[in-house]
């Protein structure tokens, strides 16, 4: 076959894969922003909040006295609400990208010693204010998808 | 007070707006990539789409035979299942940027005149293959915030 131009995204043949948990793991390692999703009083919601990925769980911070923490309390010992977490990468011009979605219970960092261990890890809230509560969302269920284009 | 330089988004005061309806749509009109919530066979999903606003509501397309179409169904004539739907823009170097939440039904657009004038709109799935399937969310609330630094 005659060497062609490359396409571009609009007209190269776009090919969805499924990620397997190692490659979704790795995509998200470098953290950034992913967004939460949960049940809360204004029925669902979707937030962003910048996270880290540590020990292979998900981190963030937010305010001790918000609504998304005080949806996200069961009030009851040991028992956690599950959540879905979100990462995703895409590039408007080639349309290619991937997204990765964590589904877990999101346990609330109140021991001293955790939260000391989770301030360790350098996890800053980029809406600033007092947002020293921490959440970690221990993945349950991970899956992945990249968009890709043949060339 | 004398010049100073500007500072970086590290070091900057960060400010969190709440933004109104009219802001928020103002911001997801370009339309792009957004995110749908549901709760679905595999629990609370939350899975990237292009989309478009048009006349005031989200539109996207996907397989009929999806996995997310089948969750979307309630199978009950006139009864759509409320979704939410997330848009967000952040620029990593400043810390700055914005989301937007909508949450209302998801409607199916099984009529063929309907299907028409969504084809009308111009709307791409990025992924290809055969996504003849609209969805649309008429907005039930609409919000939204901003993270900006103080200069």
């Amino acid at each position: 076959m005659p060497d062609q131009p490359v396409p571009d995204g609009h007209t190269a043949v776009p090919v969805l894969e499924h990620l397997d948990e190692a490659e979704c793991l790795s995509l998200i390692a470098p953290g950034g922003i992913g967004r939460i999703a949960y049940t809360g009083r204004y029925d669902l919601t979707v937030l962003p909040v910048n996270y880290k990925l540590h020990d292979g769980a998900i981190y963030f911070r937010t305010a001790e006295e918000s609504p998304t923490v005080q949806d996200l309390r069961t009030g009851i010992d040991d028992a956690d609400y599950r959540v879905a977490f979100e990462v995703d990468d895409f590039d408007h011009a080639t349309r290619e990208g991937w997204s990765v979605l964590i589904q877990g219970p999101a346990y609330h960092l109140d021991d001293e010693a955790e939260r000391a261990d989770a301030q360790a890890i350098g996890l800053e809230a980029w809406p600033g204010g007092e947002r020293d509560h921490f959440i970690r969302i221990s993945p349950l269920r991970v899956s992945g998808r990249r968009i890709r284009r043949a060339r």
